[in-house]
């Protein structure tokens, strides 16, 4: 495949598909050299979409199906019924080495367990994890598990700590990078078992690709001084949404303070420029794309409500995951 | 003791004590009636401090200790070697009766071990439970445990959904007060199996102070359908924590996008009391004081680090659990 990557899409998964979906390929093929796209759904729908947005006819192929995951459908009957689904193909492509990665904007589940039944687990990692990148003070980090596995083993969690840190690598390609647990900091009580086991675990073995820092408590997760916090998936779900919630809240309540009043809907206005730094900065468009480690194919999952410039730093995150060797790296580090 | 509640207070623990803790007095007597004020510390230092700030010596004593806690100390070497501290001796008042509840600002492992060691129990209450304050876009939320049990059974969590309830009616006095159980919502994977146990127990019965709402997921804490949210203290911690850490992070993002430039800075002036009120709505020290439930008087912890007004904030909450009558509450609603 040289230097040329193919890249398998879902277009028919997450609102407003495929519509944000062929708009998001073609912004990131105006950015991105050497990627080819496999598209999987309605040709029907699909095609006057890419003549819409421009899109080279070198630069894609349309895999067409009418059927669909539903993004009310549980994990276990998409899979079931779902062989001949956008979903299924598209994962089914990688499986047969027809694509390097998979990106979709549909159902979580029916993602996740579809990718499980059709790709192998990375040799000695037991639990697939998924990743996602959060915005500190000084860059971007990445956290696992968000969800994929409510109890851990210390084992889990030191795979997750390697694989956490090589999706760093393949990202933003740091020269060392820095990994801590997120525990919580009162003395008597820190941690349970299992943390400690890991705590000791990575403690005591030095890893080529990772610096281990300890324990990191919630508040610390956004100073930017750790590159990858390693959880089980509840607390690492617990902790995602609750930063989501937070934020939302904040944004809401300083958007209603700045246009309760004409002055300040004129000062605001006044202002526009930096709010809108501001607002770039935390547009949760750019950190769209959780990342399912474990598999030996990168399966890269779009915010199913995001929109087009979403969907194309999806493609951005997957494209990096390629280029940087996400899975080469994983299998490198992991004993 | 008639209308006229007694506090005691710890006047030496936490930063700039007694100096904030004193003028925290100041602040909040002149917002209160029928409050006496027992306060246990250095009455070389405490004297000139409430000259200083005017406080009416009918209105307060001074029990002289020149023992303090230290904010280093383990919670057990406090303990053992602590019997003169003004922590230990203004939580002993309250097992003699000479106060109803106790206020302090430092070691918070200390405080909880000492009020432990002692005060009782409510009767059938296994564990105490660490509650706080947490801003929602309709009121106050209600969040527990908050770090004090990291591992809890089904009955702890049933415990802390009547003791937060009762904490929410005493502080804020709802009609109706609707808790849920803090969870992740991967339909699949729907929480471990002491939270599910939880939902069944507290779905079958039907309480009188409370409405059992279910599951509610990190982003919707702040959403304000839910007043009570209940979680063992590893997860609550972690929540608890990630949301601060998000605050912070907004905030000073916001802060150095609106100082950014001239012009920034000329329209963050104009649009200053806008800004204001939504600092206002933020400011920390509104919800400064955490409090202790489960044990027969209120025990609250101030934030060592907040300041006068911070500590004024958690007499009134300390004022308002005594005469919500929060362990009656308790007492009434436990089986």
């Amino acid at each position: 495949m040289s230097n040329k990557i193919i890249i398998a899409i879902d277009a028919m998964g997450g609102d407003d598909s495929p519509h944000k979906i062929i708009k998001g390929i073609s912004i990131h093929s105006r950015t991105s050299d050497n990627v080819y796209y496999k598209i999987f759904g309605n040709k029907n729908l699909i095609d006057p979409l890419v003549k819409k947005f421009n899109i080279s006819s070198e630069l894609f192929q349309i895999i067409h199906t009418d059927k669909v995951v539903q993004g009310e459908d549980t994990a276990l009957s998409a899979a079931k019924r779902g062989k001949q689904t956008s979903l299924w193909l598209s994962i089914e492509s990688l499986k047969h080495d027809e694509a390097h990665a998979i990106v979709s904007a549909g159902n979580t589940g029916a993602l996740f367990l579809i990718s499980k039944l059709n790709l192998n687990m990375i040799e000695n990692i037991d639990k697939p994890a998924l990743s996602a990148l959060w915005p500190s003070r000084k860059g971007m980090n990445v956290v696992l598990d968000l969800g994929a596995n409510i109890e851990c083993s210390s084992k889990n969690l030191v795979d997750f700590s390697i694989m956490g840190s090589a999706l760093h690598k393949a990202l933003f390609d740091k020269e060392k990078i820095n990994v801590a647990l997120l525990n919580i900091g009162s003395e008597e009580l820190k941690g349970n078992a299992v943390i400690k086991e890991t705590y000791q675990l990575l403690n005591d073995k030095k890893y080529s690709l990772f610096r281990f820092k300890g324990y990191i408590e919630g508040n610390n997760i956004m100073d930017g001084d750790v590159n990858v916090i390693v959880a089980d998936g509840f607390t690492g779900n617990i902790a995602l949404k609750t930063a989501e919630g937070t934020s939302n809240f904040i944004i809401s309540e300083l958007k209603s303070a700045l246009s309760s009043s004409l002055i300040g809907k004129i000062s605001s206005l006044i202002n526009f420029k930096n709010l809108n730094s501001f607002r770039k900065k935390l547009d949760p468009r750019l950190y769209n794309g959780a990342i399912l480690l474990g598999l030996d194919k990168p399966v890269i999952k779009s915010h199913g409500a995001t929109d087009s410039i979403g969907f194309a730093n999806s493609l951005k995150v997957c494209e990096k995951t390629i280029r940087g060797k996400l899975i080469d790296q994983i299998k490198q580090n992991i004993l």
